[in-house]
């Protein structure tokens, strides 16, 4: 398996970063080619770099053959943002995987990219901080890829995505130099803010070699709710009045009526309901109470049919474990599953509830809907058996359906996964011509040469 | 008093605009030269645009022709961001001032650029909902000038500031293109986040024609805390400890002990002290005693000498009478003042103090530091009698000190003014070359001819 680079890249590189730090091998090529899409492709090469100079030596080499350069986290990325179609160097930060410095009295941590999610949660704990965003794979995956992607989670309802985490970052962009934008404060009016233009561009405008976090003090103790709905107009209505309220609930998750049903299948203990509703509360025991008593509040109204409270941490586990036991019963309705993290406002959730149903009858599929109501970003599943053609052929046949309704109901792609390239080609319907012109002028800007990620997010002209 | 815009440009927007719209009057001229920066330029002729397509017909009007455009709210800016140095066409968005939509169930409210700050949180009233940023100009600025300038106010420490509470805009850029970026939801990870970029950019980058803003519900009930103590240092170690803690204060202000003398020569009834904290908790009735009760428990520590709870609305008012006698108490020290809102780190803020006490004496001129500590963004005054010319000479002499000192802190130069011209050249300073060049090449590609708002917040090359 013979690389493409021209040899005078391969002999800088290799020079430079030793043979523990720049890899032509096939194992090392095909251990960075995929990510969480299941997509591949094969990288010419993967560079380790060990600090932020070794990236910009890294991006300006690459940038005077015209390299591709492709940035990796943990590979735990769902819209193939991470895989190296064009080929180039796949850049690996997991040896810049130090957290630089806590400082509990800026409220705010400073990291490299490499660092995991959990670890950092993890030396977090003894300072009684946490930072917010909590996707699914946090024990896996790193801070550069949720700086990419703009990771979210559950807890988004209350304490934000990624973006509204962050403080500063320092970067490299796509013409080798590396920027400072933002640090350790919460309110800048100095400036362009290129630290959130940067955030979220899944490595196609700088790589980030090191971000100052915002972080949250840890709340003493969290309560939940659950709640069953008539179906998902009434349990859309109660989204609405929760999110009214000044009691802003932790987590806000929804489940549709084929959700339920398929947990019932499974031997889970819900009643039969339309739709469901999980919420959080978090803070001190002593307001708690208070907290949840107003949730459960605003939880009732027409079309409620029944409302659980688990006031302490095991009666919450067991609520919880619904929502845990939903995506393992997915994989018993088919293997395949194509799932997209679509957003609609708050108040169109019933219409892309009852559209994905409708989807569900034409397409003869099974469709499941949950995920964080209280940002309408929800999970939309749907399930086929990739080798029956005919389910295959209607399951891709029904995601531009999905899309198309989405933006219909004033809505938008994806809420924390991203677009790579599972999503591109829709760019441009979700934006206007000169929308998506604007975008690629600033994606000129910071990497005149295209050489950053090329292919990903902004479709082809 | 004549024009000196192309006579081909004066007829096409003259016949585009009417004659209310389009003024090349001296008195119409006059008016829209200046700010609250008490700065002031003639500019060539004043646009009012009716609507986004009138916007974009005069940019792409003065695009071909190359002259400046200044787009300009209420003209309550500090930094002269919409002086038109250059001269050029004034855009003001005094005839797009509609409240579009108020969607109570998505949270959100759409709106035009011209709304006054106050006008929307009397709208949203009735809904239970309010916009956080509070500014002190909040009734007479326009949405637009807030968005601008990312104006915050003592809400952000909890709320955030303009950029945390916009979702959406729709902008024409300096290519003359109307672009939609963002919308009525409150996660995305969908292409460039285009809106945050825009908003602080102080109409250089594009001109806002419409936001989607982000509300949140308006709670039920406020009481507030007092502390006095017995420096700087220990006062800031309050405000890390408030900050650490879940019970977000609503509002957290500092005042120094030149600011308590200030007071108390006024005959304000304050203690003697070395720094003073005043703190604001909001939420439900139940839950406001416990909020408080957090508060207070974070807030005595070594050096507090003095506690005064508020524990309701009038008792509140008194407390905060303190901090709104300030302003016209500094009037009494000297009829000049340079007033920066700087930002630290809050762990450095009695590092600033120290260093204003120290500059003061130097000076021989009051210096007097307040401001929303929670953030780290204090306002700086150095009072001196512009008509005495040593002191005007020592005051000018005093400001680039306080940036230095500020840089050298980790902090930057403005948190909720903006840089506008007052602070444009010290952004070569708070920034690297690099940086400062990538923000010049995202000009460039919103603005490619530069004519948008000339000479503001980059400093010439």
């Amino acid at each position: 398996m013979t690389h493409a680079l021209p040899a005078a890249l391969d002999a800088e590189l290799s020079s430079l970063l030793g043979a523990d730090g720049w890899r032509t091998d096939a194992a090392a090529r095909r251990a960075h080619g995929e990510d969480d899409s299941r997509q591949w492709a094969l990288p010419d090469a993967v560079a380790v770099p060990r600090d932020p100079g070794q990236v910009v030596a890294i991006v300006r080499a690459c940038r005077a053959h015209r390299v591709p350069l492709v940035a990796r986290g943990a590979g735990t990325g769902t819209a193939a943002a991470a895989v190296p179609f064009a080929g180039g160097v796949v850049v690996s930060f997991a040896r810049m995987d130090r957290i630089l410095d806590i400082r509990p009295g800026d409220r705010c941590a400073v990291v490299e990219p490499g660092v995991l999610n959990g670890d950092l949660q993890q030396a977090l704990q003894p300072h009684g901080l946490f930072w917010p965003p909590d996707p699914s794979s946090a024990e896996r995956c790193t801070i550069g890829g949720n700086l990419a992607c703009n990771a979210g989670g559950p807890r988004a309802v209350k304490y934000g995505a990624t973006r509204d985490n962050v403080l500063g970052l320092v970067a490299v962009t796509g013409a080798g130099e590396l920027i400072r934008c933002g640090g350790p404060w919460t309110k800048d009016a100095t400036g362009y803010d290129l630290t959130h233009l940067i955030v979220g561009s899944e490595g196609t405008l700088a790589l980030v070699v090191e971000a100052t976090l915002r972080l949250a003090p840890r709340p003493q103790a969290q309560a939940g709710l659950r709640m069953f709905y008539r179906d998902a107009a009434a349990a859309a209505a109660a989204v609405s009045r929760l999110m009214r309220q000044p009691q802003v609930p932790a987590m806000l998750e929804f489940m549709d009526a084929s959700a339920i049903a398929l947990l019932r299948r499974n031997g889970t203990e819900v009643p039969e309901a339309g739709a469901m509703l999980l919420v959080e509360a978090d803070g001190d025991h002593e307001t708690l109470p208070y907290a949840l008593q107003a949730l459960a509040d605003a939880a009732a109204g027409e079309g409620l049919l029944s409302l659980d409270v688990a006031a302490d941490g095991a009666a919450r586990d067991r609520l919880w474990a619904a929502r845990r036991a939903l995506s393992p019963a997915l994989r018993s309705i088919a293997p395949g599953k194509i799932n997209e993290d679509v957003v609609v406002p708050v108040s169109r959730i019933p219409d892309l509830v009852a559209a994905m149903e409708a989807l569900s009858a034409e397409s003869a599929l099974p469709i499941v809907v949950f995920g964080h109501a209280g940002n309408g970003n929800l999970h939309v599943n749907i399930m086929y058996r990739p080798d029956d053609a005919g389910e295959n052929a209607r399951a891709h046949a029904a995601l531009p359906r999905l899309f198309e309704c989405v933006l219909a109901l004033e809505g938008t792609l994806s809420g924390e996964h991203g677009i790579g390239v599972a999503k591109r080609d829709w760019m441009a319907r979700a934006f206007d011509a000169p929308t998506l012109a604007a975008m690629r002028a600033v994606k000129s800007a910071l990497d005149p040469d295209g050489i950053l990620n090329p292919g990903k997010v902004l479709p082809p002209l």
